[in-house]
């Protein structure tokens, strides 16, 4: 096991009706700032049940938070709770919202030019006290300090993170999640297995226990994946799939362990150029990655195929895998996603030239040639 | 899965060499009080190690924190850090000094009689910060907010637990453990099973993640605890069991879920009355309540014994998890252990009787029948 550090100080509120109950983490007399996306918390009664919780703060609100929240959008965030001096912000939605709200919290007492958060990793000293609301379980960013923020005007898509981005708390209410559309919820179910699989699927490192803590989500996401898609009403499934995907980024599966992340830097690309669900883009070039580096990967895909799936080759786990996704609507092949160009191999590698990104995954065991291949296996496939 | 709330802000600082970096953790010019016990932390390195990392620091030390911590002890080390207006408790040591620490940290600000802390339960509204280096992975304290205190006046031997008692950090150096005596590294590894058996041993409430999480940990604890205790200088399985011993008892398996508990009420008893070590205790315990719960326990026995053991039945599982302890030269029958008198059953439950504890367990399921009957069959056996 590698030397690490872990700390997550996030409360997580889970459960049935735990909106009600926000009221006691915020100190009287707080003026909070609720923000969300384009509404759905008002057709999902999250709206209503946030509102009556605050009964006793002062609330305003932002909302219009789009999907890949915009630094535009965010700024003009930044602006109202700059005059109205907020003392906490308080978002309700999906990861999308989250983010963004984690970046309004960090640029509102910033100094300087507030792009420069995301662009060149600016420090971030302090941060308006923010927490969240859970309405999608995909990302794992109720819990954690990560944000990806977008530029429209520059064509940026980029990452920071901030300690001081931890939300004070995570309201996780699985009832809150039954009305979304059955597309998110079997994105969410890849985004939370790719997110485990980018953290395990690298080469041992006797991290036993992170290991089958790793499997242990795998295995769950297998087991109620499927069951949540079909009744999206099967309370004890729906509870299951939410804590893993919040579970599977929350950082402790990454502890002490080498960790990968090619298959997203390969899927960005896709949803910058084609506008692919980031979930989607995971699904259509994981399978084809683990392949083109089995050599590279050989102990841990023997390791996931015989404890996850049960099965004795490499090649068997990865079929598996494929099985799942596309079990649940998600394509694993680019070929069947529309608008995907022939040459979109050629066209992913010089993007990443243009910047000088030349290696990726555990080791800088993806290279450029590597990616290349990668997407023509599954353009072609 | 039941609703639940969960938060465990404690920094982890896992790994070689670790304790090096404390300095960063702590802010320039506080003044900190080293606390530990009989004096291993200075055969072992861990006291150079750390007085070396607190170089720009004011130190002053309080030794001598027994085990089985003492009231009277501890309430020496809260009058001199009144005294010296400390900034940070620095705990170094096992359980017993870990626990005590935070004794003193919830103590030294306490206005009124402190014994009500752990007697009366009185609300600690504040606590002087405190941080751990662990020595002897078991117990969990290193991250959780749990502290055992005893007070010989009069007999009590009480817990008790705070927001404000969770250290600030805790540094986990596996290499620091080497030089432990074989007999508490195999009580170690029996406390971080029976930690987690009483978390999951109970009833299915469609907590699979969490089901998993802790079955990671036995299967975890059943494959490196023999390494462990045969070679105490392979690094890896260490650190592998000391990160085990931490996540079995940092609060995130139990929630959720119901919690079991009564091997820890009995054994308690069995220390009290004859002074076995608190995990013999357990191991003593354990294999008996199973049986003798095996109705109210039918689901999960059967769970564990496939899952955990690849066996089929609920005895074969409670027959292993015998043969496991054993293994670690851990018994499991009373009989065993000197000085258990024949009427140790009576007495245990005259103990309960006179406290009016008639009830442990997940559902109350464990009567004072059953208490007696648990240890009837140990001491039989």
């Amino acid at each position: 096991m590698f030397n690490f550090e872990y700390r997550n100080p996030t409360k997580i509120i889970f459960g049935k009706g735990q909106i009600a109950t926000i009221a006691k983490e915020i100190s009287p007399g707080t003026k909070v700032m609720l923000t969300c996306g384009g509404g759905s918390i008002k057709a999902n009664g999250v709206h209503e049940q946030t509102m009556r919780a605050l009964a006793g703060c002062e609330v305003i609100e932002f909302g219009g938070i789009e999907p890949n929240p915009e630094y535009e959008t965010l700024m003009r965030a930044v602006e109202l709770g700059r005059k109205e001096k907020v003392g906490l912000l308080l978002a309700a939605g999906g990861g999308s919202v989250l983010d963004g709200t984690k970046f309004i919290a960090a640029a509102i007492p910033f100094k300087g030019d507030e792009w420069d958060i995301v662009r060149k990793g600016a420090a971030v000293e302090s941060a308006t006290p923010l927490a969240t609301i859970l309405t999608l379980p995909a990302t794992g960013s109720e819990s954690n300090p990560f944000a990806v923020i977008s530029r429209r005007g520059t064509g940026e898509k980029l990452a920071f993170s901030s300690d001081h981005c931890y939300p004070k708390f995570a309201v996780l209410d699985p009832e809150t999640t039954y009305s979304l559309p059955r597309k998110q919820v079997a994105n969410g179910i890849v985004d939370a297995f790719m997110h485990t699989m980018e953290q395990y699927l690298t080469f041992p490192v006797h991290a036993e226990l992170n290991d089958r803590f790793a499997e242990s989500i795998l295995q769950t996401l297998i087991e109620v994946g499927p069951k949540t898609l079909a009744d999206p009403n099967d309370h004890d499934a729906r509870a299951t799939f939410v804590w893993s995907a919040t579970m599977a980024l929350n950082g402790l599966i990454g502890c002490g362990v080498p960790q990968d992340w090619a298959t997203h830097m390969i899927g960005h690309e896709l949803t910058a150029l084609y506008g692919i669900d980031h979930a989607r883009t995971l699904a259509a070039v994981a399978p084809h990655l683990y392949r083109v580096c089995r050599e590279n990967k050989a102990e841990k895909l023997q390791q996931y195929a015989k404890r996850v799936w049960g099965e004795e080759s490499a090649e068997a786990g990865i079929r598996r895998t494929e099985e799942f996704f596309e079990s649940l609507g998600v394509p694993t092949r680019l070929a069947r996603y529309e608008g995907v160009q022939a040459d979109t191999p050629a066209l992913v590698v010089s993007r990443f030239e243009a910047r000088g990104e030349r290696k990726f995954g555990e080791r800088g065991i993806v290279d450029l040639k590597a990616v290349e291949e990668i997407l023509r296996r599954s353009l072609a496939a």
